[in-house]
């Protein structure tokens, strides 16, 4: 269930990097050493760009701040925001590796049941190498795993499966709940080992995290956009949510897969349920209108590449969403800005390819 | 996670049917007495009515034959099939209890990674007792288990689901395959122990499996036919699969939920795979259309019952799936006989009433 280190360092070495915001010395990264170190890191430091961020010997990493984001986005990078983990999707922007491992920085190694550490991302790099089948349910999870496979009764045609486009991972220890939740149920505690990795379902919207979560940047990277939140900006904590919404009607549109289940990290530390209730409350508000809005999108049959779906979902949200609240129409300026910023930055792939040769 | 024999005794004692289709001696009872003798049995004798079924002491039962069938239904009784576990809803129809479970009698009490007994029945009432999530996915799965919640980005208007009406249970050693995977994986086992319940979305079909199934019959019940299979039919081994489409289709109409998952059964014995693709070949090449078919059905706004809906679906099927083969004809007019024949033996709960005083 868990990969040994050693096997990992041959895994896409050349082909992944690993995104991690931050604002403080990277000291979790010892504790992933055996797992990270064969990998190339895009660090974001958030905040204070004077501030120098420490990052353990014999890591490979290049990092960005502030300043850097400003220099090479010019006028675009209003699109980033400051002051919010949200900033980790400009890592997406300026990497040029197929596959993008993100992971915050309060998440550690975890132990599976038999007290074996983890190799979270040797897990997602299996969940984004094999299909997934989102247009049938298999009552035995992920058939393509060792020892399951594909139920009776399911069609044989769709036992291909589709391209994974994303790989969304969880969290022993601090659950990733909502402020009202942590306030409510500040001990609770995930204990639940759960086996499984499962594909969601076409047409069913998800809560997706960005602590530990992977994807196949050519199939849907300039999707993965963390919006507007932090400084300046009316509501946080919704940059991962938003970004899954968006993520999951395209996948949706384009036939590709979203798995979520393994691998699990450790989350260390809740966030202040105070300051995440600052952040989030009118997010549980506008929540109740995004997602019926998300649950109706339908894009239209020539949006064949994930740019064109994105612009046309940034249309959507402009329409549909700005009634809710100004800061939709914003938001809707900002995910065409991200495009034209994510196509400067990588001219060659852009529209990225699809497996199928569409676009 | 697994209940205690003494616990399982106070639930649901007098609202709960077991009922169990055999060919044979119920020796597998022994096994399970610590969790079924509290409840009432049905068993569906099927082949042969003048063997005997020898049931262990100390059950309570009543046992019902091909001639009890023909007796009882008149010249309905031919919409229940012969020499197929599918006369198993025969007893669905007769019971007079709010839940029914179903198990087959090869099927033992599995142990949970820990070496304890699982109380497959005490979890079925437990996932039929608590809501369901059918309309956004929840990462953590059932967000009412202990230990877990809704997690962030689950919007509050949906916090509170919708009642459950079915629960499908998995099963440990030999998984269900079809005959083409059966024969090519003889030796697969499944020993995964997958900890986690789960609402099947809405809009997503399932290969629903009746070896280990339980539900609300008061909510779901006349949908729960399983069809014309076994003698004089040209099909096998979907009796199962027809009811889960159905029942899938009609519980996403009428806001109901549908779960799976926890509890496992051991299932001691793999059919034979010969057998079965007899049985099964023409399912095979069939369920390439009727799963199409399944996922475009659109019941009418005046279904507002089981019954209505179910009417509403054989007409559908007549329409659409004859073309496929002359035997979906016959299939239609046995659902309509089949409510006919519940509503018979069910005159004061028919039509069914849902928990929100419609109907």
């Amino acid at each position: 269930m868990a990969e040994s280190a050693s096997s990992a360092t041959s895994m896409l070495k050349d082909e992944l990097d690993i995104v991690i915001p931050t604002i403080r010395n990277l000291d979790f990264l010892e504790m992933w050493r055996p797992f990270f170190q064969p990998y190339h890191l895009i660090i974001v430091q958030d905040g204070d760009p004077s501030k120098t961020i420490k990052v353990p010997e014999g890591f490979d990493y290049e990092l960005y701040n502030r300043n850097d984001i400003n220099r090479i986005l010019g006028p675009r990078a209003n699109c980033i925001s400051f002051k919010d983990s949200a900033c980790r999707c400009f890592g997406y922007m300026v990497s040029k590796k197929k596959y993008i491992f993100t992971i915050d920085d309060d998440c550690f190694v975890a132990s599976d049941p038999s007290g074996k550490p983890i190799n979270a991302l040797g897990q997602h790099i299996k969940n984004l190498l094999c299909p997934s089948t989102p247009f049938f349910f298999n009552t035995l999870y992920d058939p393509y795993r060792d020892g399951a496979d594909f139920v009776r009764g399911y069609p044989f045609s769709l036992r291909e499966g589709v391209p994974t486009a994303v790989s969304h991972g969880l969290w022993l220890n601090i659950p990733d709940y909502d402020a009202p939740t942590q306030l409510v149920k500040p001990l609770e505690r995930n204990t639940r080992f759960v086996d499984a990795v499962l594909t969601i379902p076409k047409g069913t919207l998800f809560p997706m995290c960005g602590m530990n979560l992977a994807f196949d940047r050519d199939l849907i990277g300039p999707a993965m956009y963390f919006g507007l939140m932090g400084d300046g900006q009316p509501i946080g904590r919704y940059d991962d949510m938003w970004a899954g919404w968006c993520v999951k009607v395209i996948c949706d549109h384009l036939g590709l897969g979203v798995k979520t289940g393994l691998p699990y990290i450790y989350h260390s530390k809740a966030s202040n349920p105070f300051v995440n209730l600052r952040k989030e409350y009118k997010g549980i508000f506008w929540q109740e209108d995004i997602i019926p809005f998300f649950q109706q999108v339908v894009l239209p049959k020539d949006c064949t590449t994930v740019q064109k779906c994105y612009i046309e979902l940034a249309k959507q949200v402009k329409d549909k969403l700005s009634k809710v609240d100004p800061y939709f129409d914003k938001l809707a300026d900002a995910m065409v800005t991200w495009i034209e910023a994510w196509d400067d930055l990588n001219p060659a792939g852009a529209p990225a390819k699809l497996p199928n040769g569409k676009a």
